[in-house]
């Protein structure tokens, strides 16, 4: 490879660790974006257009503004439990579904994403809501991957089915899919994978946990502050994913050197880039030799969203020194 | 293991976590600490108990305190170059040395340690010295491991000399070294390979790049703002290494579960622990299954050091906005 090519990769690399980030990098800070607190804890992140079609619904969303620099957004402290936030939550996301507002909501699932702290479950909303709160999201990915005896490291790729409510028809990892209630992580894995690529059971036992990655990401959907559990699956020369579910359209693998260009491409999904570019650094294709912005990629791909959903404990230190306002934009006394 | 067991493990990863980034965590907001500029450009951080030696050198160090709510710490902007920057840092450097203030300082070692900005070299310090000043340092490390038929996944240990200068007598990882001028990342890790733990070309061939770590550690010798280039290096069973300049006084090959253990004890060097801690992660022995804090330890492996020493492009957006403070705490005038 000569210098010149890779001089132009590691600024095409750097850019697109800038690009799954967009919202980590410069949107955060800019306009008026307000922790969302259920139960008296932050679950998500609403931006402002948000915000203003919440202020609708007064008897559901309390809009705070008076403290810190930025105010808060609180689903109704009122509301008892879970099954009562549920609903309530529903009746509003339903309303603006109908009226045609938010592009995310067009995806409308009728399938769940719980909504959850660090201990406990809070609520849930439908999966197509979830960027309109900046709601963390969790999933688990497979790189599927060949050591080929003349291609070298090979990475077999999936291309979505052009049905698919997200990223339709594009390029994404062999094996892909969303956490759900009462599936563990790995378990979510060998589902998807025998789902997905109809992975045997004989290959599957070979997936080894390899990490995180964790980025935030800003479409006209939403936030997608994502973090994706990694597995790594070698597989034999012979064996070739086949789809079970309607969801892929095509398999294909490449070498890792086809596999990284693909990536660059707009036919590829964004939020699945990360996956691809942590896999081909931990298996030695990316390396600080090759790539000058090395570390800032590895960053990028671990970004401390744990800093950014933390809402609780600030709150809670402001408590302690008394000087936390109480009053509500839009008319709620915080009952606690 | 039983899910008690777990249950200890997973609290005392998460607490090591903390600890080697004890000063991201909370050291950082605590006190007066100010960016180090060297030429415009931040390429460090100082804690007050240096500033106030700092201060006693006003013909090298200018305190500014009135641009934000904290202040910076600059070079003497009127040193034209390279090695009028470093002559007069040094001056200043041996005599608090010989003032015995700073235990950093007594181990100082006559060997240079080259301070950057993104694209050029700006001074030389003593290694010693990087500390007090939170120089950002780069190392390499490679994880030497065995594919045990019985013992499964076993990782070679080396225990630092007694005689070194920092961390004598501690566990470490296989080989590790600072990077140095005129040698790159590979080449250092090939180079220490040789030097520390006598592996042989045929071997060291099968190096892989696996990505890199960073975390904020202080201790009483200062802040040590450390990113460490990995690689892994898979053995023979039937190689032991063997130390070949006197700074390694043993190795050890443990299976996974037993280096966890030694890395949890207090002889093991608190720096060299996330390089450990990343291996078990990408090859499967610590995963989101067995360790509740999973996805904070991965974030905890990589802190974003790029955010914190970003006080250049601060201070060109305030000069933008021309209200940069000019004037000088002890008494320079700012030329540039």
């Amino acid at each position: 490879m000569a210098s010149g090519d890779v001089n132009v990769k590691l600024s095409r690399l750097f850019r697109l660790a800038q690009k799954f980030n967009n919202f980590y990098l410069s949107g955060f800070n800019k306009g008026d974006i307000r922790p969302f607190l259920v139960d008296g804890q932050q679950v998500g992140l609403v931006k402002s257009d948000v915000i203003k079609q919440l202020l609708k619904y007064p008897e559901v969303f309390c809009v705070r503004d008076c403290e810190y620099t930025k105010g808060i957004v609180e689903l109704n402290p009122a509301f008892r439990d879970y099954s009562e936030r549920t609903k309530n939550l529903d009746i509003v996301l339903r309303q603006l579904r109908s009226q045609g507002i938010f592009s995310a909501l067009q995806g409308w699932r009728e399938e769940y994403y719980e909504v959850k702290s660090e201990y406990n479950s809070l609520l849930k909303m439908d999966r197509s809501a979830t960027p309109l709160f900046g709601v963390r999201k969790y999933g688990v990915d497979i790189n599927g991957y060949v050591r080929h005896p003349t291609h070298g490291l090979c990475i077999w790729l999936q291309q979505r089915s052009n049905t698919k409510e997200t990223w339709p028809g594009k390029w994404d990892n062999m094996v892909g899919g969303g956490l759900s209630v009462g599936y563990g992580i790995k378990e979510t894995a060998i589902k998807e994978a025998a789902e997905e690529a109809s992975i045997p059971h004989d290959l599957v036992k070979n997936l080894v946990s390899a990490g995180c990655v964790s980025f935030f990401f800003e479409s006209d959907q939403g936030l997608f502050p994502n973090t994706e559990y990694v597995f790594d699956l070698e597989l034999p020369l012979d064996f070739t994913p086949h789809n079970a579910d309607g969801e892929v359209q095509a398999f294909e693998l490449l070498p890792a050197k086809e596999c990284i260009e693909r990536v660059f491409t707009a036919d590829f999904k964004t939020t699945s880039c990360p996956v691809v570019i942590d896999f081909l650094i931990r298996h030695g294709f990316i390396t600080p030799e090759n790539e000058f912005y090395f570390t800032q990629i590895v960053e990028l791909l671990h970004v401390p969203l744990q800093s950014l959903y933390t809402y609780k404990n600030q709150r809670q230190k402001q408590e302690i020194d008394g000087n936390i306002g109480k009053n509500c934009e839009n008319g709620h006394n915080i009952q606690q």
